[in-house]
């Protein structure tokens, strides 16, 4: 690390309920209680949520920027020139940048790779670009986020076991290349968000650097990637890789597997994941950090996530209800709006049913993840998460 | 009127400077200071903007609803199941309903005029449906609305003197049988929005019904409507037909024509019109009340009405810039977001851009109006408007 006296990053663990861990992550800007949910703003907005309602009634504490969308759109010139993501977007509590490779691998057609990293082809409009995991960290510098992600391959979610062992290996040597253009990133302050005077003394201002976990659904492979991955050293570790087409219950197999051979003394990342449920089993299983755009992609589409499981507003069913779409949210569109008139808007074609939704689905998944910590804190979240889960079958609405 | 011991709206002047007025309008549900600028929401939501911006930083008073809209969805029953627009919507300050002719008479190819009423297709589905006075005072009465609009029938902008006469004659008449149908509903209670206690003791808690006046761009026929419009006797009086394709010369003729010699005692209301020098003009000419889809409308393509002109956010010289869109606005939009952010968010497609934009929009209209107000209290809405209309022609950003 650049600055030996210090870190970029404080993780505190609060309480443990089996697996099941409470904690405090101190980031230059913001203090994160886990197990949290951090919503996506992947073009530097979380769509159709006004920064405003995330800070004061959501009280989001970190969201993701996409490092691939805001490479391409506006540019890493133009996030320099604006004095980075914070200073650009106003958001100024703490951001989480992915590294862009999970993007890049999506572009099947418009890829290639090599051991030097990706040259892709861009979705906008064609154009030429390369990526590897220097220039990943160079466009993460010039974002300026809290947490920096390695760039890494993400196999398919069904990629056999040679192929997944390949894959890893190359995602151990990007790792190792991340890291250190990273430190040389940070020494050399490119970092645009430095922050001089942080919000705890002890920390540096820095970026901090999360190492992820591939292996799809092998074990000994998923064994083998922590190992590689704790070996060179990170302030944190992400599991990535799941969610991305494998059958649930090889992602609660891995889950159990994984999250809590992960260092203990670091926060847990599980990237893109995913339904309440999946949030739930989770936390369940040891980890700390979620995130997913389903609750703004449902949003979008009338979908909503409740305590007594999804509904969607365009069932007619809901023409005349004058009832919330959760009875038991506390946030600002279940206290004021019915679904009756949120069913109306999507109808009418408002926008606005789209951003009520999507707030309250935001604001479902981060409460249901304070929920989720006052359980572990309370030593009862097993039975916690069996009466959620249970709820949400219900589907009582 | 169903009460005769009170009024459904009371119209207080404050200040006169030249032909423009300061007044204070008070209905059942807010008090409206005029000049006043209303946000329309066409489909019972402002497009874009969340009530809660309406109410706690804009303080828009008053909004419109669009019967025509409202009528064919969610329609007539399931309104007044759900008790009307204001318990609908949760938009608990005035609203003020159109009578659905405006629309119904776009529809040029999908409706078919009778002394008796209109029939017409609806844009929606092709469903028949028919309207008249009466039907259009019993949707307004389902809706609960403040301020109730008579069923008029409005003729292009271009319309001939002989057209328009005959135009007139039937809007006349239909204003009789709106009177008539609007006071036996009021005397019925079939006014959803009746208010046991309004705001003001003198107050009636029934609704209010303004006349319209039409006539194109003939002047002899404007001062016609106006003599048979004021005989009937209303609660105020509009200004219909104007903003239809005519001339801006002809428009600002007929303002001048006509609007000071509308009722001194009563709001003056000029109908769907306009832009920020429109205002200004009407406000000079005598009119108190405007409403327009162009804040919301124009938002959501990126174009924003600022002090010094209109903009627009695409335009790519706005890329890397970091001022406000307006740096003499004092709304949310301005004091935290930047040009080169905001035009980012509509290339990349996010709603926000949307919502950003039309916000500012609707707050720059309302706060216009307010500071034409204190202009004219002061005694120098003179040298106000031509000092904002010269800012605007300066196109400084």
């Amino acid at each position: 690390m650049s600055n030996s006296n210090s870190k970029s990053l404080i993780w505190e663990l609060d309480a443990q309920d089996g697996k099941a861990r409470a904690g405090t992550i101190r980031t230059r800007r913001s203090v994160i209680e886990t197990p949290i949910f951090m919503p996506v703003g992947t073009q530097g907005a979380v769509k159709g949520i006004r920064f405003e309602w995330l800070e004061n009634e959501i009280d989001a504490r970190i969201i993701l920027g996409n490092t691939y969308h805001l490479f391409l759109r506006p540019g890493l010139e133009a996030m320099r020139r604006f004095g980075g993501l914070h200073r650009f977007t106003t958001w100024e509590r703490a951001f989480l940048t992915d590294s862009g490779g999970f993007q890049v691998f999506s572009l099947t057609d418009l890829r290639k790779l090599t051991e030097d990293g990706v040259e892709f082809r861009s979705h906008l409009d064609g154009s030429k670009h390369f990526i590897s995991p220097e220039v990943s960290m160079e466009a993460q510098a010039a974002l300026g986020s809290e947490i920096v992600m390695v760039f890494d391959e993400c196999p398919p979610g069904d990629a056999s076991h040679e192929t997944t062992k390949k894959s890893l290996e190359l995602t151990a040597r990007w790792a190792l290349r991340s890291r250190e253009r990273f430190d040389a990133l940070q020494a050399d302050d490119m970092d645009t968000g430095f922050t001089p005077v942080p919000l705890e003394p002890q920390l540096s201002g820095r970026q901090a650097l999360f190492g992820i976990i591939q292996g799809a659904g092998h074990y000994d492979l998923r064994s083998e990637s922590l190992y590689r991955t704790v070996e060179i050293g990170f302030d944190g570790y992400a599991i990535g890789g799941l969610s991305v087409g494998e059958e649930k219950s090889v992602m609660y197999g891995v889950l159990d597997h994984i999250a809590h051979r992960m260092p203990a003394d670091a926060p847990r990342y599980l990237m893109g994941v995913g339904t309440p449920e999946d949030l739930l089993e989770g936390v369940a299983a040891g980890v700390d950090m979620f995130d997913c755009v389903i609750p703004t992609r449902n949003g979008r589409t009338g979908s909503a996530f409740t305590s007594l499981g999804k509904i969607n507003i365009r069932n007619a069913k809901f023409t005349l209800s004058d009832e919330p779409l959760d009875p038991n949210c506390e946030c600002s569109v279940c206290k004021r709006y019915s679904v009756g008139y949120l069913r109306h808007l999507y109808q009418a074609g408002e926008m606005t049913s789209a951003t009520l939704v999507s707030h309250h689905n935001v604001a479902y998944f981060i409460t249901l993840m304070r929920r989720a910590r006052q359980a572990i804190i309370d030593e009862r979240f097993d039975g916690f998460k069996k009466q959620e889960l249970e709820l949400m079958k219900s589907n009582g609405l």
